[in-house]
């Protein structure tokens, strides 16, 4: 079970300190096996693509083609039930009505001294998904990556997935096709990073590549960052709530363990401002997991890294939850609101008592793909502006460069470049002077 | 000489494409030397500072102290001159002004079912700046740098800086102090880059590092990625200006420079619709480099970079433009607006014939760190959404979450996640039920 931990110990802060610092990812050094798999694609394109899918994932991909067809789509597509498929369809809706909101608006102005300054903001043109196979092939993650990039514009919005033993959800094909997703290749792995940053034959490169995968697909990410663009890279998931006492125990309880099932190094933390209250979580969350089908992970998460806080009063808890920065944080309290607002450092805020992390995992409407391990300190979760870039534009016309041409010239001559202070000077004595 | 390609010719394409793929940085590999350090200075902090100090900048940052102290700031500022420290002033105000107009809003709705919904702005607490040192340590860097982290409200803006041979430039100390920098620490490299991830004795860590540097900071910052946030890793400058031929050939010779006499890596391109004013830009170009303080630099760079571009008419420039995605694009002719509106993929867009592109490294307003190497694909250049993460909120009522919680219950199920079903389902239920 869970270890307690009581802000007013004289250790609290030590073993606050271990429970920021805990490592819960189990990193191997796998950078030479990913360099050697991203040169490989680079030299070979598709012959290597589909020597390592044999290879890693069991089947012929030469013979079956890289692509996932429209025909595969709709016959996926067939096997989802109705019930299903609705549910899927309300997530894409409100997912895509939410992202609709984050287009940024572009900025056009003239200043007072009359130089027109401003910004524009465009879709990248090609964006790569990964989505992870087997068990952990979600089609809310498939919504949650592709949704986003549909939404600012991408042009092709290009998925890889590897198929292992070529088999395949139906259900990720259909969120694939809700989501507007534009091409999809059954290949996983550094070598599918590799395929989306460099091209092959078959498959043209794209721009950024977003999506969670094993520690090869993070490190080909790593590698392969600057020439593409890349989302952070993601960790165990993780979920803060401060609650008080008046929750019903069972539900804070189904909250932690909906963490604690997704991984065995998930980690589920709860404050509260009361011990027997405490107890009683930690009860129900026994209780829960006699029934749970992913007992066996959410226990051994749940005992080694799952804790709970006990402080005085809920609003101590601030401070401890900015230092966690956690990627989920769940405010089941009377005043959620006032709370919230002094929080600096979360991936996504479910304020109240009947707002279930899990309504975020599927059909809330923000992105459920946040920042991990503390990264919310720097980074937030995917949106609409992970497939945008801006460019920025100045105009000056003859009278406001005199105006703000001097000061340029001053600072070029200072730094000793004199092209970069002839390229106005020039403009600044006139045309044809 | 630069290189001219007429885009008639039949061999255009293949000779673009080099021009694509030139590799103009020498890559070495320099992983196991940065992850080497990184490590030390994990090990042993300062100490592992003051012998890499003595090591590679030569002197005794021990004896010294790592910091630089106010006293040290005030005294540099007062060996600046008051024309420099004006013109520096208006640069500031200038940059300060663009950037807070990027300040973006918050979101908070309520949608038709219920569901508040919404996502907030913030500041990460404490950022990072590498500036490099020696003759490459530019003041307006250090603005362009500091200046989007103070619009944005962070904390704790932290300047480090090599000083070779203990010397630094007092404008880079006034720059920093206009600027908002908070602290200021007189170190570089992959040392640096690790000290402000990792913290010291001395030096607290930081969540987000900025700011160029050689091959060892930029593998620095690639290695330190998830521990915290980067920038992009910026390569050689590079220019490309569309001109016509009424242009002052001399003047679109000395922007060609401004970019050429960086760096002999830094690449200069002028694409124009008249062979004749093209020859005229080239013959522009040697006479300035006559009379150039920093004509080695730029002639190995123009020589072996440049290229000028023929097209039939200017409008055809258009898809080179973005696939080439430069950092600056320069448009010196008569309707340059209606030419940007087709521009997809640019860092940064000068308009029109009085603005060359040296503005915008000084005094323009918006930020001269913009993506190289092509990343303008899929990157921007910095700005205050580089200082500020999102934190998205939802807050569901017993009624809005009976409407949307039956369909992540049912999501949860087919992903073979009870937890994340039993969290929703339980509250469906109602209070203690």
């Amino acid at each position: 079970m869970a270890q307690i931990l009581k802000s007013s110990a004289a250790d609290f802060e030590a073993a606050f300190k271990d429970l920021l610092s805990a490592k819960r990812e189990t990193t191997t050094d796998v950078r030479d096996v990913v360099t050697d798999i991203l040169r490989d694609v680079q030299d070979r394109g598709d012959d290597a693509l589909y020597d390592l899918t044999t290879k890693f994932d069991r089947f012929d991909a030469r013979t079956k083609g890289l692509a996932i067809t429209d025909v595969e789509v709709e016959a996926a597509c067939a096997q989802v039930d109705a019930e299903t498929m609705a549910a899927l369809e309300v997530a894409a809706a409100r997912i895509r009505a939410f992202h609709a909101k984050q287009i940024p608006d572009d900025l056009d102005y003239t200043d007072d001294v009359g130089v027109r300054l401003g910004q524009t903001w465009q879709a990248v043109e090609a964006a790569g998904l990964y989505v992870p196979g087997g068990t952990a092939s979600y089609p809310s993650s498939v919504l949650m990556n592709a949704i986003p990039a549909s939404v600012a514009g991408v042009d092709r919005v290009v998925m890889v997935v590897p198929t292992p033993d070529d088999v395949l959800n139906p259900l990720v094909l259909a969120a694939a096709k809700l989501a507007g997703v534009t091409e999809i290749y059954r290949i996983g792995g550094a070598q599918a990073v590799a395929a989306l940053a460099y091209g092959t034959e078959t498959i043209a490169p794209v721009d950024k590549i977003v999506g969670p995968g094993n520690a090869f697909v993070a490190e080909a990410k790593r590698q392969v960052f600057g020439k593409v663009g890349i989302d952070t890279i993601a960790g165990p998931s993780e979920i803060l709530v401060v609650a008080d006492n008046k929750n019903d125990p069972r539900w804070i309880a189904a909250d932690l363990l909906s963490q604690a099932e997704h991984d065995t190094a998930a980690q589920s933390i709860l404050i509260t401002d009361d011990e027997t209250y405490a107890r009683q979580v930690m009860a129900a969350v026994e209780d829960h997991l006699a029934s749970l089908e992913r007992r066996d992970i959410a226990l051994a998460s749940w005992t080694d890294y799952g804790a709970i806080v006990i402080v005085d009063k809920l609003l101590d808890a601030v401070p401890l939850v900015n230092r966690l920065a956690p990627e989920h944080l769940e405010l089941a309290m009377d005043d959620a609101d006032a709370f919230a607002g002094q929080v600096r450092n979360a991936g996504a805020i479910f304020l109240g008592r009947y707002t279930p992390e899990a309504i975020g995992d599927y059909v809330a409407g923000p992105n459920h793909v946040l920042p991990t391990a503390r990264a919310a300190r720097f980074s937030s979760g995917l949106s609409v502006y992970d497939f945008m870039k801006r460019t920025t534009f100045v105009g000056c016309t003859e009278a406001s460069l005199q105006a703000i041409g001097p000061s340029a010239v001053r600072l070029a001559e200072e730094e000793g470049l004199g092209a970069h202070a002839l390229s106005v000077a020039i403009r600044l004595k006139g045309f044809n002077k």
